[in-house]
């Protein structure tokens, strides 16, 4: 295959991530939205392992979510449902699903719905969990945890949903425009994009105080408040309908996917379709970042993780010079951020059109990450990620480096599939 | 004097800026709250003029408000009164307030009420007159003006001050330090701490909706969407109360105010009170900026302006380095905006201790100027400035620069007097 075909359909890949217009349109149970989805389905994150091989918080989180949709009477009994098969255990990401470190979603859990008006896919993604990060998403099961869960569902999220349906949704493009210019990186930093959000709905209810009963009014507001990276998974779910667009286009090197199992790290690219190439995980010391209380990276494990969805958007770590306020938590200083971004450039396929980086002088985000410059240059991917405690909890943020090893598995078969199919001229 | 009496007279100055704690309290009519207000009284931005020398959208504002008001009957009878005295126009700053542009502000006019709570001072800033900058601020009197005026009046006002009071208030610090890592300057950007007050108060209406009546809620939700510049007034008002409780620390000179009318620069230093030390203004067209729609800097005039206040506390121009969004609209490119706020600390007394900049890591603004370092080196407070045509109207912003010469002649002054009153050790 020559470059220049190489060339051509990274652009029409990269093209629809570029054009994506993602409106996020409601909050829904999962099994009421998401593809696939049955009563005994647990979705989780990451490319999928035999059940033994879960553990630490993915595990714990997958026997809670097990537990807590009734699918188990109780975390042995829902071990011994997973292992054999009674309870299905899946993929988010063959489902236009994206997860939050687990990202465990069973069938009564709200998910935020987000439309892709442009490419006319629709991507998904659990509705933030709430104020506590002693939650399913960062690896923690207790009474705690359930009660908080059955009050997003059954309150929350509810009067979340009618309230977005009755704006007719709000369009995600210019919220991320906008927050990059407010110091949002759109993956480890929402506080912008957070209160873009909050607004939006705080506003509707304003007006018109009567689309949810008074209670379920104030739990909303309380929520909106509390919760933590409320845009984030909203953001996911964008990304991951301009991702799953943007796959399937033969030849293609884009990546498609980036996820986290508590085992391995993972990816997809355009042209190889729902292919995993994967790759084991760097010793979670070597994450680079700044920790909560007295942890330190002797502590961490992962989880589990599919918010990396939003750097194959070109957000995240590849736009960490629009977000100096991360600094902490990713390169350590500004200077080190803009490098980081710069370097980017060099791995991915073109610039969001949009999507744009004060500090650059307004340039584009890099965008389409090309699973073959990274084979070939052996930069990879900067990674803005959450730090996971080993048995569940959160840590703090740091800078995240992808194994190499999975970029060069899928260019390798890239040019040994195209080889063998005849697409040279 | 000694350069470590300078210094010890200027840190006394400048830990009461450092210390300042202002809580935007309350939504008021002037003649309620502003001390030495008057029902004859026309409050305007700057040092003060003889009547004549007022001239394009500020004497058009003055013009207009006194007929607002009622004080005349129409435009030529205010002309008389004014000529006369009758009506009795007075500069902002000797009243414990600051004007936005024009500055004009009557009895019945709404000003924001800012509380000092650490130095127990107060400051007030017109409320902000609403969406459109055909406005008494921009120096246009209209019958659409008249209008929205009394809409903010009558119904806005009313309903803000009284959301405002069921919240017990919000605190301004806190939004200023996180503004600043969103983007902001506080004078010419206020995207992000517009977002948070407007936070504050839809927050505090959804949990509580009876707190206004409907139709006023409406109205205020309306007007809180599309104000631009939401929050200036309130920062105005804020440095404002910190900048009165740093004058009069005799040997400093810490300037405590800036102020253009449309014929003067002027301004205050800590050692020397009231006394104002003025120059003539720069051409309009040296502003260095980016203008709207195809007006060229020939168009523009001075309308007057105090918005300058947040300079005085470290905010703004001081603060350039924040705000890279504003590059094309400052001093063209991030780089040139980090070397702006770099050359503020050769001008300055201090760093804030919490007011930080991100792309500095997180090094304090540079805050308190000093007068003597100003007239020492020529370098002059760098000033995001908000740009107005001749005849009124909002033409775009850019990046001001304050003649040397009233700072020297502040200067000059402070030598003369600590060598008259026996100072010396």
């Amino acid at each position: 295959m020559s470059v220049a075909e190489t060339t051509t359909a990274d652009t029409v890949a990269v093209r629809r991530i570029q054009r994506s217009d993602p409106v996020f349109e409601d909050v829904a149970p999962a099994g009421e939205v998401v593809p696939g989805m049955t009563r005994r389905t647990i979705l989780t994150s990451g490319a999928p392992l035999p059940w033994h091989r879960y553990r630490g918080g993915q595990r714990q989180a997958i026997l809670g979510a097990a537990v807590f949709e009734g699918l188990a009477a109780d975390e042995d009994d829902a071990d011994a449902r997973l292992a054999s098969g009674d309870i299905a255990l899946r993929p988010c990401h063959d489902h236009g699903a994206v997860g939050s470190l687990t990202g465990v979603t069973t069938w009564s859990m709200p998910v935020v719905v987000v439309h892709d008006r442009a490419n006319g896919t629709r991507g998904f993604c659990r509705l933030n969990e709430g104020g506590s990060t002693e939650s399913l998403t960062f690896g923690v099961w207790s009474e705690g945890v359930a009660k908080q869960l059955a009050h997003v569902r059954d309150v929350v999220a509810p009067a979340f949903g009618a309230v977005l349906r009755a704006t007719g949704g709000l369009p995600v493009r210019p919220v991320v425009r906008r927050a990059l210019a407010m110091g949002d990186d759109l993956h480890s930093r929402h506080t912008a994009s957070g209160a873009l959000l909050r607004l939006h709905l705080l506003d509707a209810l304003v007006r018109e105080p009567g689309l949810v009963p008074p209670d379920a009014r104030r739990a909303l507001a309380e929520y909106l408040e509390e919760a933590e990276y409320l845009f984030l998974h909203v953001a996911m779910a964008a990304s991951k309908a301009a991702a799953d667009a943007a796959s399937g286009v033969p030849g293609s090197g884009v990546v498609t996917a980036m996820v986290l199992s508590c085992d391995e790290f993972a990816l997809r690219v355009s042209g190889l379709g729902r292919e995993w190439f994967r790759a084991p995980l760097p010793p979670p010391a070597d994450l680079r970042g700044r920790l909560f209380d007295d942890w330190t990276t002797d502590d961490l494990d992962y989880v589990g993780g599919e918010s990396l969805i939003t750097e194959t958007t070109g957000l995240g770590g590849l736009a960490a010079a629009a977000s100096f306020p991360l600094q902490d938590f990713s390169a350590g200083t500004p200077e080190a951020m803009v490098e980081l971004t710069e370097r980017m450039y060099g791995i991915t396929v073109a610039e969001h059109p949009e999507y744009r980086i004060p500090a650059l002088r307004y340039r584009g985000v890099p965008c389409g990450i090309d699973v073959r410059a990274v084979a070939t240059t052996g930069i990879v991917p900067a990674i803005h990620l959450g730090a996971t405690l080993r048995h569940g909890g959160h840590a703090g943020a740091g800078l995240f480096t992808p194994p190499v090893a999975a970029f060069r598995a899928a260019a390798d078969t890239l040019t040994a599939r195209s080889g063998h199919t005849g697409e040279q001229p």
